[in-house]
């Protein structure tokens, strides 16, 4: 065995709570080359009266390896193990004290899970684990209030650029809560709506206050009111980074300087602030002058910006935050921001902007969620960019899944496409069919889904600006086929919870083949997808040792023969299977 | 290369802010198996103008790998990076994406270093890291006031067991500082001193009371005065995970059960609280009924105990807190408890009881320091077993140090023996030679030394009860040689800030030979260490280029010839070597 591919490690996405009664251990090993994992697990304190040996399975593999994962129960909240890996004749221990031919005496040098704590349990909305969300930009989705129109309003429709506003607002959202209702979505989460001089908002002047063009506190409540009506939860953006140069403490830096009592409230790295040679004398949002770097560890900074996010809870209920640049700003904010949040709302839902590797803010202190861009780079590799093989992607896909634990993995906010990113269709070479299977791996995959406003009725658009264009509300202009499809893999995951909580495994996954079969497996249910990324139709075949397989969506019966189960696809076509246990 | 050995992971032991300027990258290569590994840095806004490469220096080697590390100073607090690998011909690049033989466009799937926050750093007091600490049982270090002996006292000096009290007290302390003085320590660490039936003290009873057989509140208070009078630090031991079976809270919960005010003070399964068959129906530390385990998460719980710390700090001086079981105690519970000790004594020191992997507590938000455990098993493993040869010792250390941060790693606890372990010479089987090289490599190696009381003086005693006898303060029956051995080491150690704060590197680690050579480099000097552990006498070799070594404890010089040192030693023997730079 390769014992330089081992690897685990105690109290992490190797070893955590997945509730108070269950650890998840997982073990890595080289691909292809353990036979068997073990865990040996007992009492620390008595060992010999509570010990068991639980045997590990192969729940993923990836380019350079196989993942190993048990369920440990242990009797008092504690426990101390270590494993045991065989191939063939060979069998060894695999320990905090490193790895040795037999098994050393308990407990010493063995790894420890020292107590199960309901407080540091991740533990994210139930709510969230079964959401499908949408995302609106207020801006771009409707305009309901001509009243609150912006000055010098670009029309509605007309190509996107970085300044151009469009008039719509929560009015507007509010005049189209049927349309969410229909496509089945049960929480939207929308990009900023405080008081902020541009179109995207991520500048905020003002976070007391709905910016004027998109209405105000009442207006708000109302919105958030009908959604809940509709069983719709709201998520806001909350822009903590930074604000706008306009925000009044900053402008008072700028005024008084050193002097000024905010002069602590943003990292001033040389005072007078200012922009010189086109770099700024403070920190700032990327070299963005015009967006002053908010010092989240000065208390009083904290303490407004932490009664912000407490404010808007519990006045206008709304159900959670997602965080911009969440990734740049101190874990302590983000500690003390989880503790107030959960305090005005304990199902609220916490969903942080962090492009890459996201375990420092997943350890059940600071997020519930992050988007899950990882995700869309690999699923849009594979489906819309085509240059990657199933084997490939599915190595991809499981690393990704290895990276996190099961928790995190049931409501990570995985989505195709964002403001921040090309649209999908767009992405697809506007290939409705390669769209398609994205959009129905995204909704047979674990993790939370959510959907760009418009992608569902075929708008296109390249990166910012162009992604940011309007809706469309005429029908004779939507994609209603396009719109109907997102319909019904919504409503087949709101359906079926193996979807949302099922094991997830790979069936096929092959070097130089495009097409996969994948399965969810949970209690009463099992799925498996069948997909054919390419341009030509296949038949595909996979042993089945079952006959009782339907189609999951026409309802049809798909025959096995002599133990073979095998789909027909037309070109980028998939098949969604079911069979109840 | 052996790819699937390369390990990097962001924002961990592999990646972290040293200071507000420095971040350490670490990555981990199959030992022997790449020539040169480069970082690639620059910033994710702007990399264009801003970007670099950095050589990585291979610092350490364990059994599979090599460990290479690197220094960023980044412009802008943040950066984003990959790594250049090479062997030969061959390159590749190890990004958070993958694995890929070009260098891919920045910064798409680079991992990142967001923002070097400075309430997120790891930042341990600067005195710690240059401490020589010394561990006390009051009971057993001195009778200073016979007016409080407790009753039914054994004799000083009698083999202790689970129950004897043999007298001793904060007034013996304060009567025998000379001796802390003229050894040298800079530090003690009490075990607990509160109100508590045991001799060990370990079940509290009264957390705001000095046990009455030590003295009281104005004699620590006292204590602490001469302590910092002559430049010694004094922790005390903070038993938060449970308390004695006799603390008011519980007795109240046994008597009134659920309806007691303090029911959720711990964690009762089942109602009433009660040992049945030998298993408590509450939690407890092990399966001691007698000692049951505090409810940390509630609130109330919470309070009292962070008052505990804060008002021992605030009304008597103390410099830090010991945490018993603090493995076992929830991370909320620290990251409050950090917050409040720290704010009542900003250079507090915090080490916290943990025998295993302890990463999850030193990540700048708990703790400062661990007890190091590992370090003593290896170390004894090595000079008093005497079963591993130097490759496998060099092995097992250098793994130890990749563990942690390098901040961490000096100021960690590292001790040859407490009183939960069998004495050092005890473990030596009495061999006073192998004890010597044990406590040579302690006090010239990497990070916070600490003594047991009687260590110096050759006590000797098995596992507890046995190691926890009285001090010996007869001269006569004290070996002074030994001491005097402690005292020189002690005094070298202080002496020269690089035995505190230098690079750490072996430079003789061979299979089947247990004689070892290392080095300690930093600003202004350098010292290299001989070892024989052996009872062969011996000649040491190696290549030098420089012949300015002087014995560091002698003063003479130690000629090189023709670029080769030579160092002869006595069986278990050792030398000292120093030169200016």
């Amino acid at each position: 065995m390769f014992q330089e591919c081992f690897h685990h490690s105690p109290r992490s996405n190797w070893a955590y709570a997945y509730d108070m009664e269950t650890i998840h251990l997982r073990v890595q090993t080289k691909r292809d080359d353990v036979e068997e994992v073990t865990a040996v697990a007992g009492d620390k304190y008595d060992w010999g009266s509570f010990n068991e040996e639980l045997p590990m399975l192969k729940i993923a593999t990836d380019h350079f390896f196989d993942y190993w994962e048990a369920e440990v129960k242990p009797k008092y909240k504690r426990f101390s193990y270590i494993f045991r890996l065989r191939q063939g004749d060979e069998t060894v221990y695999l320990t905090e004290g490193g790895i040795c031919g037999d098994q050393p005496q308990p407990v010493a040098g063995y790894y420890e899970f020292p107590y199960i704590h309901e407080i540091d349990l991740f533990s994210a909305p139930e709510w969230a684990k079964s959401a499908v969300f949408y995302q609106i930009m207020p801006d771009r989705f409707a305009n309901g209030d001509p009243s609150i129109n912006p000055e010098g309003m670009a029309e509605w429709g007309a190509a996107p650029t970085g300044e151009s506003c469009f008039g719509g607002d929560l009015q507007g959202i509010l005049d189209h809560l049927d349309h969410l209702t229909d496509l089945g979505v049960t929480a939207v989460y929308l990009t900023p709506i405080f008081k902020s001089p541009s179109n995207h908002k991520y500048d905020t002047v003002d976070y007391m206050k709905i910016d004027e063009h998109f209405g105000d506190k009442d207006m708000l409540k109302k919105l958030v009111h009908e959604c809940h009506e509709r069983g719709i939860r709201v998520v806001l953006d909350a822009v903590f980074n930074h604000t706008s140069e306009n925000f009044p403490a900053f402008q008072d830096v700028l005024r008084n300087g050193e002097q000024s009592e905010y002069a602590d409230w943003f990292h001033v790295r040389t005072f007078p602030a200012e922009v010189k040679d086109g770099i700024a004398t403070y920190d700032t949002f990327g070299f963005f002058g015009q967006m002053p770097k908010l010092n989240t560890a000065n208390p009083k900074t904290k303490k407004y910006l932490l009664d912000v996010a407490d404010y808007w809870i519990r006045e206008t209920n709304i159900d959670g935050w997602r965080l911009d640049v969440a990734n740049e700003v101190d874990h302590h904010f983000w500690r003390a921001f989880r503790q107030v949040v959960k305090e005005a709302k304990p199902d609220a839902y916490i969903v942080g902007e962090v492009w890459n590797d996201s375990r420092t803010w997943l350890l059940g202190d600071q997020f519930d969620s992050v988007m899950n861009y990882p995700f869309a780079d690999r699923v849009l590799g594979f489906f819309a960019d085509g240059m990657i093989d199933g084997r490939t992607f599915s190595e991809g896909m499981n690393n990704l899944l290895m990276r996190y634990p099961q928790g995190t993995n049931e409501v990570i906010f995985n989505l195709l496409s964002s403001h921040d990113t090309p649209r999908v269709l767009t992405r697809a070479g506007g290939n409705k069919l390669k769209l398609k299977l994205a959009v129905v791996f995204l909704m047979t995959y674990i993790g939370t889904p959510c959907i760009f406003y418009g992608d569902e009725i075929g708008l296109q658009g390249g990166n910012d600006p162009d992604c940011r264009g309007c809706m469309i509300w005429d029908e004779e202009r939507q994609d209603r086929e396009l719109y109907d499809f997102y319909k019904l893999l919504i409503g087949l995951r709101k359906e079926h919870s193996v979807l949302r909580s099922g094991r997830f495994r790979f069936l096929k996954a092959d070097p130089e083949d495009a097409r996969i079969i994948y399965e969810r497996l949970g209690e009463g249910e099992h799925f498996t997808v069948w997909m054919n990324p390419t341009g030509d139709r296949t038949v595909l075949e996979h042993a089945m040792n079952t006959n009782d397989w339907h189609d999951a969506l026409t309802g049809d019966h798909a025959p096995a023969e002599n133990g073979v189960q095998k789909v027909e696809l037309d070109p980028w076509g998939y098949r969604i299977l079911r069979r109840e246990l």
